[in-house]
Formats: structure tokens, sequence, C-alpha cells
């Protein structure tokens, strides 16, 4: 009895020792999806981009109006970002990954698009991602974005 | 072998047919606590409409910045709504609750807040509340509220 309490303690510690690292990794792994979609976005590849989405009938999009679909919210990006020059350039800031478990994450930060005015000009605002590691990979399954101009 | 595969075949068909109820269940007990604080709100009763939230420093809310901890929440909102005036009458629309698992949930839908125009006049727009079943039942863990006027 004391020989399994000595291994299951060594097990708590060792966990507890992992858990920081099992963290950071899955900061790094979700950080890397969202960079990626910038970069998509700043070659004007909307099609790539979207791929940052979970490829599913459940993913939502919350705007001034709510998209539920992939489908609809690549639809809604078509419609408001017809080619490269209104995509403009994208950057993110202030980005907080935050774990809800080791397969959802939740995502807060600032993006800035840059674009001439006649492109429909600058954008600013905050997002929330909520983020599922599904097969492949971390993919948003919700997004809430609210433009603050 | 063959007994025990018809047993776990079973429990396999008993939970899939218990699911739909499950999930309902879950779905009800959520939008219990969003009207509740519906409730609260409109009694101008601003320490319970924050009992909602987790009384966390991980809790935050997404408006036009973003705070932090379940305090820095309620200073919004006493800062924001110093009086049962410039609370107004609060109503929630279009609820939808996507259950990610048995503890975790996803509520998006539009909050229509009335009230005198000298008190900040009416708003409207739609929010995602990032829910988790904790001790106290379901408590929103994160809130991302955009106003669209």
């Amino acid at each position: 009895m004391r020989a399994f309490l000595r291994k299951a303690s060594l097990c708590v510690m060792l966990l507890a020792a992992l858990a920081p690292a099992l963290a950071q990794a899955q900061t790094r792994e979700i950080l890397a999806v969202v960079e990626q979609s910038a970069e998509d976005w700043n070659r004007g590849d909307l099609e790539a981009f979207v791929e940052c989405y979970e490829q599913s009938p459940d993913t939502t999009f919350v705007g001034t109006e709510i998209s539920r679909g992939a489908s609809e919210v690549l639809n809604r990006y078509q419609r408001a970002y017809p080619d490269a020059a209104h995509m403009g350039n994208l950057t993110f800031s202030g980005l907080q990954v935050r774990s809800l478990s080791t397969e959802l994450a939740i995502v807060t930060g600032r993006f800035d698009l840059k674009r001439e005015e006649q492109r429909g000009g600058d954008k600013t605002g905050l997002f929330t991602l909520v983020m599922r590691k599904g097969s492949n990979g971390w993919r948003i399954i919700h997004d809430h974005t609210s433009a603050s101009n």
C-alpha cells in the first residue's frame, strides 16, 4: 500500500511538473494557427485563411449578424472582402490564450486592418475565438469579432 | 465474450438514447441562469446580476476593452450602470446554446436595453457567453458583448 501511494504521489508530482510545459506547447500550437491565418490573409488568400475555421455546419461567426456553418462564414468573408485590396493588411496584437482543457481554449486579441480609404478604410477591434483541437489540429469553432469603428 | 459485447452494445444504445435528454437538461439549466440574470438586472440589482459570472480572477469580459477578473467585470458594470435608471430594462432574444462537453457550452444571443434618453438611451447588440459548470452550477467564464449602436 505504501509503495502504491509513493508511486501515485510520484505520478501526481510528475504531472504537476509537466503541466506548465504542456500548457506552453498548447499555447504555441494555437498561436501558430492564428498567426498563419494572418499570413494567409495578407497574401490575399481568403480560401487559405478560412482553413483556420473548423469545416463544420456548427462553426459560428458573430459580427454585426450571426453566421452559422463554415460555408456561410466563408460567404460572409467573400461578400465583405471581394479582393486583396479590400482585405488590406491585417495584424493581431495582445493575443491571450486561455486553456479550458487539452482540447478547448479561448483566444482574445485585437485586430488592426490597414487599407485604402476607397476600399473601406482602416478597421480595428477585439475578437474572441473558441478553438478546439481535432484531427486537423487547432481550429476556430466560434468567432466573435467586434469592430470599434 | 458475446455476453460482454451484448452488454457493451446495450450500454452504448442506452447512452445514445439518453444523449438528447441530457443535452436538453443542460440547455434548460443554462437558459435558467441566463434568464435569471436578466431578472436580476431588471430589478436593478447589479450585485445579484454579476453572480452569473464565475467569481474568479480568470473571468473575462470583452466590450470596448477587455476586463480581466470577476471583480473588474463588476467594477466595469458599476461604472457604466451606476443606478437602476441607467440599467433600464434588459431583454434577451434568439438565445442558442451549443454544448461543447458536459461542463462547457457557448451561448449566443441578442440583447436589447430600453432606457431613458438622458440615461444613455436604448442599446442593442450581440453576445457570446462561454459557460462552465462548476460547484455553483453554470457560470459565465467569458463574455464578449458588442453593441451595434
